[in-house]
């Protein structure tokens, strides 16, 4: 806190309350000092859930006007708070809990993200419920080899994913389950559609869980019928270009470097211009995290990140193939926890 | 426009970019003068979706940045945002796309709600989709009733009812489906659990799915085995107290008065102190829209209006009661678009 000159830290974003408190509720607002943290919320689980907090439960007032006022009850002149989350609205309702002449600058906005670059590095229990999370990823593809087939739509294969999934315990999906056959495999974000699986083409699977909190993400992609000599020749390149990727991340190695390395692979195979997006990205109580495994990035990958790898190439109106794996970093490589092949897969 | 002091609006909530343009995608910024309509997106499907506003496809810059830029390009000094769903860190990025001294004034927020106040009233198209999303649901609800049983747990329930939401065509589900039963129908938010069915006692349902966007909501309470008299009277009151709402709900009649009217028929019962939330609220692209349908809440409902009516009783760690349905306002009443039974159930 002193580095970003303040005094105390006003935490929204529920994700973050998450982290630092174990509360799983849907309204809060926590207020750390440097000697005291409190969490104010309308959610009364919040006495069981959370230990490292004082509760207070709001109810005439917003946990928000709470959090404002008992800050400055603390005898404190600057508070920062996210300014990546925080609405411009919010802060007017947090200025107006606050009385006096402080109120304009009482709360600031900090452009760095608060407990964001803590939560990028995983302590022993979050990889755990990471690996879990993968681990019923995993399974949930071996159980969807086994129900593809022509004819079905994606909304049926995503809906059998899903089932599978909530059967196997995920509290929900970690982001919109995408199925892309055929000539839709070459969008990158293909929801499900009503498209039905074709006798002959690419279907990408990317999808995720979450198991207690935490999000896992993996992607691959299978081919049905006889595939072309292109069709194989492209998956070789994703597959190369992956496999070098993960080969090239751990600990110091720059998310750029990692990305680059994917990058050069598909360069060589003439197919980096259907690579449209970035390599990679932290994944955690969010699906989206830092750090971003893009070009130029410079930030250094460390021990403990958990990250995606997953290149792509998309070659409109005809196909596309994305490979995806979650892996731990670690000091002299990293570790893959979703499981599942990644050699050619021809249904 | 005028009325607000702006000369243009640079829209980024995704709800109202679909509202105004059909543009189904993830990322984008609407910039609209009386005269021009510009969608800026990384999305290519914009180009088949979108007729109302130019597309311009983001690529090197964001989207956010090329609204900013094309607004300054137009002429104008002053152009509103939404203050509601704007972060800090967005207006700091909208404003250094602006160049020179008008930087610090271009943006202004806006505090009431921009797209918001239209969304409220729907038109005949938008309430044919919200009638089909409620028949869907009215669906899942018929299908859930034959699968209920003691002994399996609540999330079987909600995999079951989300599974077939997702076979007859729901995009998604709006909301985490909530199934709470026995005493765990006393949390007013009881997300299903791994707690069974019991053999007595009662099961609040909660769910609504999306389809073609638009959300469906209802609730309903069913009794497994046999009730107390107590149980039934409870049940009956709440019954009393949501169908008083919805005769109470038509055009021009304020939002307290329709929530007084719920409230006052468990005042009688002696169970008002249990109803510890609102009676409604808004629904149509997002599950949380306005009016709010709460005590004293001066606004006039008003034709086109989606509101939900769902007075509700929780008597902490015995027994929890739920009636919602889902209506349309009009001039002379309101017409329920949920038709499932509110009749007591009892399995």
């Amino acid at each position: 806190m002193a580095a970003q000159n303040v005094q105390a830290l006003l935490l929204t974003h529920l994700p973050d309350v998450r982290y630092l408190t174990g509360f799983t509720g849907s309204n809060a607002a926590l207020a750390v000092t440097p000697r005291k943290a409190a969490l104010f919320t309308d959610g009364l689980q919040a006495r069981e859930e959370v230990e490292s907090a004082r509760v207070v439960i709001a109810k005439k007032k917003s946990a928000q006007t709470m959090a404002a006022a008992w800050l400055e009850q603390q005898q404190l002149t600057r508070c920062g708070i996210d300014g990546t989350h925080t609405t411009i609205a919010l802060l007017e309702h947090l200025r107006k809990a606050v009385s006096g002449r402080l109120r304009r600058s009482f709360f600031q906005p900090l452009e760095s993200p608060l407990v964001a670059a803590q939560r990028e590095i995983k302590d022993a229990t979050e990889i755990r419920r990471m690996r879990q999370a993968a681990a019923l990823g995993a399974r949930l593809f071996d159980h969807i080899l086994g129900f593809l087939e022509p004819g079905i739509t994606e909304i049926a294969v995503a809906a059998e994913l899903e089932h599978q999934a909530r059967l196997l315990g995920a509290e929900a999906m970690s982001f919109e389950t995408i199925v892309a056959s055929g000539a839709r495999s070459a969008l990158p974000h293909g929801r499900a559609s009503s498209s039905r699986i074709p006798r002959k083409g690419f279907i990408t699977l990317d999808f995720g869980v979450i198991l207690n909190g935490y999000c896992s993400d993996m992607t691959r992609t299978v081919h049905m019928g006889r595939a072309t000599a292109e069709e194989e020749r492209a998956y070789a390149a994703v597959l190369e270009a992956q496999e070098s990727a993960v080969a090239a991340a751990k600990h110091g190695v720059t998310c750029g470097d990692v990305d680059e390395a994917a990058r050069s692979v598909l360069k060589r195979a003439g197919l980096a211009r259907y690579f449209t997006h970035s390599t990679g990205h932290g994944v955690g109580l969010e699906i989206h995290e830092g750090p971003r495994i893009a070009a130029n990035q410079k930030q250094p990958l460390a021990e403990g990140m958990v990250v995606t790898i997953e290149p792509g190439v998309y070659l409109p109106g005809r196909f596309g193939i994305r490979i995806e794996d979650t892996v731990v970093i670690n000091r002299n490589g990293c570790e893959i926890i979703t499981p599942s092949p990644k050699a050619w897969i021809e249904l």
